[in-house]
């Protein structure tokens, strides 16, 4: 019987009895702890490093040695001597530190794994859930050494790689995993092209990146770490993109620019427009985002390397090695990107033209999601390399929502949750892991600070807060960039406070519950203006422009529809689940981070709720393509989500302009809102929605 | 309990009881008789005819009657009224003629199923084993109606299509057929971007085209019965191309050209070389032969639609129906090709580089299949369709020979086969079932009538056929295009008379053992002429070019190197193998179309094995490249066939220079020939051959 050794890991505590001779690496997989290795132990890649600790282990009742083990291997020795900084940084010594696929156990020890050397690596993303993402790309990278063919063994240079990838897979997962067998594995065919020449240049030693664990679209020549990819979301107005280390998830770089269609159009309706109306508009508005995704892509390889320069100085062209200057990153080791948007924004990268989704009745060519050859739509990212899109859901709930249920998870929650995602258009979500119901509803650009008479964006000199003294009419508003409120010099309204001005001018009473300026108020501030009646938040003297700055009739209006016809499309979501309230309430994109969210729900845009159930998460949509990027997994489970999703149409919804209509009044007129009652004074509320207060 | 009735059918016999009111398409299948159907059973495509037999059948005991069936409904009524001449040419009447997929089950029925109705159909292939290959094309057609979309159903092209593809493929292929589910369905980003048009254009009725019951790679509006596909064998001299219906696997048309990379070079060697020492050398090879595809393909598609225009007029653009005039094809209408050639034709083909092919150790670039989309080897078929190169086997053993096994099948018998396929250089595969070895070796032009003397095509004018009366030395020959012999003007002498001309200069003794004339014959036909000894085979004034035409000593010494290098070839094969002799020998190619077997096997050029053992069966990779074409499971079958055929290197063959120089004798001086000693007058066998003799 073949002798057995007592081993513990730490930090896990995990602990078993391993075979004589077996390596550290192999008997780790076998208590449970994966350690990395992308070199199929080689003694290359230095990623399943672990310390013999030294000592008597009471609790455990062993005594750990370093004789215990092999000595260090000349391969492990010449690893290390390679990386002093390493070493000393870490304040470890060669014989201490051992790379655990070299090194065999032959007593008992107790084995430490940092950090870095652990398998299954995770990013935590802080959302509503505060969940951690783990790392599985679709693209992983296997070191695969031949042997060079001979008049004896004269096998084609695919076939012969093929069999290494096959070895070292299985090296690398473990002898338990199931990988393809050689005759399985593809590869790209403009890769293909290359191969002789790389495997020849390379000397049969070559690190191969494996797609969804079938293709192979790179082939590199020696011992290659790092691939990366690239999460993109296009938006309507701005294009973001984020470059990932695709090993460590890490973000490298974020690069966003404007998107360039908006020469062709505002919003999307009016892009589609342009598109029906030019026989070239598709073309001109595809063309001009791929060449934006160009451009950001060059953009963020090019911040890459300017901070390595900063931190490592100027590329020597050395190969990297670890905790040395890394090799400057190029383009074309980007292998993948993944790219979410609207409906409209998708179908024009892919350029599907998007007549369709503006015409009744409002169809997408395609729902599922996308694997299509970077070569194939102009990107440049490696040729091979593949662009996966999300997929859509419905003409205006799109790819970028898609990612936004993949950021937040709503399909996996017990509780009803509600994802609103606002811009011009707003899309909703409702639901759980039974049942998710989606619609979509046109909000306009007031709530976004557009078509509002001084409206502006949330840069220095909006106005952001507003708040409005209910005896004396008196206001106060904080500007952009200034840390105390009633200082600097105001130059326009953001979102934000418009919607603070709103709800402020409703409870205050300057506007009744219909939205209609009381004109016998005892403050000069509410007059008739050039364009009817107003409330004016900021006089002349106090701005950098020279003029006042009012609230008017026609804002009030616009805000009016806009969170009327927002409510309206919760409301049908709930009603048609069965549902009185969301359990949770979740805002998605830059608006929902901005706004006082007791303020939007006093004017009714988002339905009643318990405030410390509404969360703002930020940019959800690129986040779920982040997660997409990082994560294969993901792709299948939101494909599976978005099959399952509900579509509700609200104009087919005979109920829909009746709700609509009750909805505009503030803070609407249609049920109860407990938990905003108590801020709204007896005297301000309409007769009518008063028995809703109780 | 449901009612049952007595159904028999016809030609198969096949009977049994089925439910009342089954459709008799439902009805034959439960039977297990198979009946085409391409239109979802929608009483558009006709495939599904059968004839409703009336009498009473005594063998069957039954009383068949048109009653004991539905009546005929309005959609087949509209179906034959539109072909009159149907009815007429075949004699049926409405009633008689049926829409099996119309047509339900009332009572006892005999039903004849016409041979075009049958499911599985099949081509016969006359070979070695005469066999039939079924027709399972990669691609099949299914028509699809969809309702459109509106406000309530709003989900995409892809998805509503997909949907309905499921439906079609699961009525088309029987309720208990596998299919895959709507969601598993892929369609090809190029076919995707044209989708919405044509569903809409078509009015949601459309045929769709899926490759391996996976892809969608073509949507065409309205019905379309018919694809076609493309069958190539790239020659390094001649390339041919058959165009097929994938439905029928009819060969519309066959056309060929001159292989335009012979400027480049004559052999494959020369093309290796001329692409090592030219840096665009590769670019130049391969736009030649993808530009002489193309030329092909447009060639192809016009004898077809000549064809067409013969036999039923001129094109009137109206919709093809069964019968009526088909409408013209278009070059996108054929959705795949199969590409087989050597491993220099595969390589440049796919634009690998060929230089290690010719350069020791002799690799390829790739041994396994490929599926390559045609836009991206800009191949003009439909750009969504792939282009599927057979796999090669070693560098001088390519896809043309994966082509032979596929359509000889050597991989399938018990017997010992060795197939040979003679050109500048020779493919040899033997073995069976269990075990197949191959290799290769260059035999020279000389066995195909270049670098003899007066050697030439097979054209008119040209010798190819000789022989020697053995005590006058008198020679009788037959010209190419003359029925007699010894009639018309000699201009050359071809192939075959060049094998025949040196057996029989053996056989008359006019030549020894080792290939040396012999000088004190008395006859002036044997002479010293201008480059040595010769024998005239014909004088000046019975050619056509003024001169005598005679074999050289030079001449007969190419053929002594071709013979023993592919005599030695066999042998090392079969030693290799462990056998004595193979079972049967197949020649593929024109070569072994045209040669007198016996003087072959005469002079050693083919193992010593029974006659009738010995077979030529024309252009085999020619035929492969049909069958893969036309039958999917064949690609996955040739795949796993030469993943394990075993390759020997000649040249690595210690024996192989010993082996060579016996082999070059008359018939040769290694072992036993026994079949054909007889043939050998006593006085000119070798005294060291003798000892084979008994």
């Amino acid at each position: 019987m073949t002798q057995k050794h007592n081993i513990i890991l730490q930090p896990s505590g995990s602990r078993g009895q391993v075979e004589e001779g077996m390596s550290v690496r192999s008997a780790a997989r076998e208590l449970g702890v994966d350690i990395e290795s992308i070199c199929a132990e080689n003694a290359t890649c230095g990623k399943c490093m672990v310390l013999i600790e030294e000592g008597r282990f009471e609790k455990y009742n062993i005594e750990s040695k370093r004789e215990n083990v092999s000595p260090v291997s000349a391969d492990e020795a010449a690893y290390f001597s390679r990386r002093p900084k390493l070493l000393k940084d870490k304040g470890w010594e060669v014989g201490q530190v051992r790379l655990s696929c070299q090194c065999k156990i032959h007593g008992d020890v107790l084995i430490n794994v940092p950090e870095e050397s652990r398998g299954n690596k995770q990013i935590v993303r802080k959302t509503a859930s505060n969940r951690e993402i783990e790392i599985k790309p679709s693209i992983r990278k296997y070191l695969v050494t031949m042997s060079p063919p001979n008049l004896e063994r004269p096998i084609a240079d695919w076939e012969r790689l093929a069999k290494g990838i096959e070895t070292s897979m299985q090296l690398v997962r473990g002898a338990d995993a199931k990988v393809p067998r050689w005759y399985e594995l593809d590869i790209d065919y403009q890769c293909l092209r290359g191969l002789s020449k790389t495997l020849r240049d390379s000397k049969w030693n070559v690190t191969v990146s494996v797609w969804q664990d079938k293709e192979v679209i790179e082939v590199q020549a020696g011992y290659v770490e790092d691939s990366y990819g690239a999460a993109v979301d296009i938006g309507s107005t701005t294009v973001a993109l984020y470059l990932c280390n695709l090993r460590t998830g890490e973000v490298l770089a974020s690069e966003s620019e404007m998107n360039p269609q908006i020469v062709y159009g505002e919003d999307v309706m009016s892009r589609i427009q342009y598109s029906i109306e030019h026989p070239d508009g598709l073309e001109k508005l595809h063309k001009a985002i791929i060449s934006t995704l160009n451009k950001l892509l060059k953009q963020a390889v090019k911040t890459v390397n300017e901070k390595l320069n900063e931190t490592f100085g100027l590329d020597t062209g050395e190969t990297s090695t670890r905790l040395t200057r890394p090799a400057s990153i190029k383009v074309e080791e980007i292998l993948e990107m993944v790219l979410v948007g609207n409906s409209t924004m998708h179908h024009v990268l892919l350029n599907l033209h998007p007549k369709d989704l503006g015409l009744a009745p409002f169809v997408p060519t395609i729902h599922k999601s996308m694997d299509i050859k970077a070569r194939e739509l102009g990107i440049h990212i490696n040729s091979s390399g593949n662009i996966h899109v999300l997929p859509t859901i419905a003409s205006f709930v799109g790819a970028d929502t898609s990612a936004m249920i993949l950021a937040e998870e709503p399909h996996k929650q017990d509780e009803n949750w509600l994802l609103i995602d606002v811009g011009t258009n707003a899309e909703l979500i409702l639901g759980n892991r039974k049942r998710l119901v989606c619609t979509s509803t046109p909000t306009g650009p007031a709530l976004e600070g557009a078509h509002v008479e001084y409206g502006m964006r949330a840069a220095p000199g909006a106005i952001e807060r507003v708040q409005i003294d209910e005896s004396t009419f008196e206001p106060k508003y904080k500007i952009v960039g200034e840390d105390d409120w009633n200082k600097g010099k105001a130059k326009g309204i953001c979102g934000s406070a418009i919607i603070d001005a709103v709800a402020e001018l409703f409870r205050a009473g300057i506007v009744d519950s219909r939205g209609k300026f009381k004109k016998e108020l005892s403050t000069k501030r509410v007059r008739q203006g050039e364009k009817g009646w107003e409330y004016v938040i900021a006089w002349a003297e106090e701005t950098s422009i020279g003029r006042d700055i009012p609230m008017t009739q026609q804002d009030v209006r616009q805000i009016q529809l806009a969170k009327a016809a927002l409510f309206t499309a919760s409301r049908t979501l709930l009603k048609r689940s069965g549902l009185q309230d969301p359990d949770k309430v979740i805002l998605a994109g830059g608006f929902g981070s901005y706004i006082d969210k007791e303020k939007a729900m006093l004017i009714g845009l988002i339905p009643d709720c318990d405030l410390k159930n509404v969360y703002a998460v930020g940019n959800a949509a690129g986040d779920g393509a982040r997660i997409a990027l990082l994560n294969v997994e993901k792709r299948n489970e939101i494909d599976a989500v978005t099959r399952k999703v509900e579509r509700f149409e609200l104009p087919t919804d005979p109920e829909f302009q009746n709700q609509f209509m009750l909805a505009t009044s503030f803070p609407h007129m249609s049920e109860p809102f407990p938990h905003i009652a108590h801020l709204i004074p007896n005297r301000v509320v309409d007769p009518m929605a008063k028995n809703f207060m109780k």
